[in-house]
């Protein structure tokens, strides 16, 4: 066998480039999937069609409850798994003695990104329909444009990059596509369970920085019980919307209280790092009667490190002091988030090549910063040892209306990828 | 002919409780319908057979938005009035000279009232099922028992009893069940646009005293238009929640501010006389979003002499000047009711004779009082110049939890309604 030329990042970027229309094309597909929460199945199969079109071996699987409830990191439910897959693209290197490596340095990794996408708000919010992707002024629109389906086809363009060059990485790569990181994790969770196991794990979460800590956030639902009456003896009843409103009144006070400490991984980047977000509320039945019944969503952010009971037990006793003072019964639900915050260490082997990876490949310094959300990344690193970041394409609006995504950045974060793929697993030759 | 011994008011009500078990049995019959609005037809058949079981003459129609439409004291909808119907039982006297009182004194009466319900809430929150009625230490429970179904069955009883003796009101009669007196009272407005007048109209609500005011009250949906994010940029987004907890709570300074001001039909009685209801509200789609939808629905109430412009001004005043504060788009819907207030003298025919007879017949002095509400006695009094006023059987919980009747009550209405037929109308022999 002559002596094999492995390719530059030059090279891998001209192969990335190439595949910049397919990416479009791809992220336009996937876009055009309304992968809510519980009708992420569709998005999933097409995904399971793209890895076997790449010569992956395909494990599509349906997430045990029975299996992840006992697990640490899991978030509870009040809904079924019925029918709920994970997808996941399993390379595995050939033996060979042919690698850009020696043995003892490929690493395996696992790209991870999560299908499903959250409600849009009323379409004609949107400029378009927001599962109807179109491209304008270098951006592509659609719910999930940037979180993240973008991410995914990174993943998979770098991936598809390397075997246009005729090679392949010569460790074991993992290509997973998750359910439920809007909501629990339990996806990735349930991957990390069925043994998928590597040397670092990334997730192209829409932040064009390799994040380096994210809070830790828990999720409740709040039930207020009033007195229902007719509004001539509203004195009589008691509220239950004016309850919840109090109520709510008091937890932002406590999300002041949180706020005035600081936590060396945001206080540089953030005046305000932890959010207190009112996503739902709903209550009452008649315009005229008192409402019996109100209740709302809370997303609570909190610090890396402190615990998810001291976390809980600080809101419920926050609920508790302000509903005995108006009287009200009240009960909280847990479901969803209970996630813990973590920081990344900037320091550990896969965070310091990503950078260098990036540096070479972009010609700019990558930033290193901290995000105000949770990802799955906490999974690898607090419950499998496993380094963990994210690193994906710019976008605009997540969760918002008219969500966007770079392609310019999306270009780029696949270049940055397709390159660590070489610089992290090594390659070998295809065939 | 021999000279006529017309029934004393002792006659009369022995004969009124003799019916006091049908009374109930036919109460219990009305309140396990459950019509709340838009599905108060089946109950309207029922009365309408009751109705015909007196030797009424019954018109049951559907009302014609196009002929109410333009009419003073004319709520508007978002919804259809197909099938639904209003049920009149009509008296007309046969011509006489043998009536209790000379022609010239027989006058004719209105009896109103209204099936539609409001929602009970969970059922859980009940005793039992509230469509299931049901006998406990004197009071009859379940949804709409007081409000106002136990006043129909004291019309109907009252009307029945004065057959029972062999004799029959010596001036017209109209007994009406309506729908929609809980949000609009166009149900009784389509009765007067009908026709359908008389000298005087009695409503038995649940009011055990003779009303001489009502409030007046708008009912109002704000949507508050926020901007969507993810929580991580949670600054970058306007929640439309807060946004609309914002507006309530300039609201409810709208609110003090208006009760600082006094009038004389409430001000001896109430402290607070004028009562903004939050009565519902629904908002937000997902727990990490920023909500980017809000709605609220308002029910203001405000003294009689205010003009509705006026009020409606006031309130789309104080909701722009919040909104504007806070860069919150919103929409004001004024669907359901536009009722003005309304007094009625202590001092007209009437109301004397409906004391007169109240004190005759149960021994001790009626009550006046103003309510805190609205019904659709301000038709009668305001539109059509016929004085009007209710009286109705002890209640509680009336758009509550457990609401209820006292069924003593609900015997000594029906014994004043009866005495009333014979001290207002006269009596004339049956046959």
């Amino acid at each position: 066998m002559n002596s094999i030329q492995f390719p530059t990042h030059e090279k891998i970027i001209e192969a990335v480039d190439k595949l910049q229309n397919e990416a479009i094309e791809k992220l336009k597909q996937m876009v055009s999937f309304d992968s809510v929460l519980g009708n992420e199945r569709d998005v999933q199969l097409y995904v399971e069609e793209v890895f076997k079109s790449l010569d992956l071996k395909v494990d599509r699987f349906e997430i045990d409850l029975e299996k992840i409830k006992h697990l640490p990191g899991f978030s509870p439910v009040n809904w079924s798994y019925k029918g709920k897959e994970n997808v996941i693209g399993i390379h595995e290197p050939a033996p060979t003695q042919h690698a850009s490596k020696p043995e003892s340095e490929r690493k395996s990794l696992i790209f991870n990104g999560h299908v499903d996408v959250v409600p849009t708000g009323r379409d004609a919010l949107w400029t378009q329909n927001p599962f109807s992707p179109y491209v304008k002024d270098g951006r592509l629109y659609g719910r999930g444009s940037g979180d993240m389906k973008a991410g995914i086809i990174a993943f998979i363009i770098a991936y598809k990059a390397i075997k246009e060059l005729g090679f392949t990485p010569a460790a074991k790569v993992l290509l997973q596509t998750v359910v439920e990181e809007e909501c629990t994790g339990n996806g990735t969770l349930a991957c990390l369970e069925r043994g998928y196991r590597a040397d670092a794990a990334i997730i192209p979460e829409p932040f064009p920085e390799i994040i380096t800590a994210q809070v830790g956030l828990v999720w409740c639902k709040v039930n207020v019980r009033g007195k229902p009456a007719h509004t001539l003896e509203m004195s009589k009843g008691i509220n239950a919307i004016d309850g919840a409103m109090y109520l709510v009144g008091e937890l932002r006070k406590l999300e002041a209280e949180w706020n005035t400490v600081k936590h060396e991984a945001f206080s540089d980047k953030f005046d305000h790092p932890l959010n207190f977000n009112l996503g739902m509320i709903s209550g009452g039945e008649w315009t005229s009667s008192v409402p019996c019944e109100c209740s709302f969503d809370l997303r609570a952010g909190f610090y890396p490190g402190t615990p998810l009971e001291k976390v809980r037990k600080t809101i419920i006793d926050t609920i508790d002091r302000a509903a005995k003072e108006k009287n009200l019964p009240y009960t909280i639900e847990w479901n969803g988030f209970q996630a813990e915050g973590v920081t990344h260490s900037a320091s550990g082997d896969m965070m310091k090549q990503l950078g260098a990876t990036y540096k070479s490949a972009l010609g700019t310094d990558a930033i290193y910063s901290p995000v105000l959300c949770t990802t799955d990344s906490r999974f690898f690193e607090l419950y499998y040892n496993i380094p963990a970041t994210c690193l994906g394409p710019e976008s605009k609006a997540i969760h918002g209306i008219d969500e966007s995504v770079s392609l310019e950045s999306l270009r780029d974060i696949t270049r940055v990828l397709a390159c660590f793929i070489s610089d992290w697993c090594g390659l070998q030759p295809l065939h």
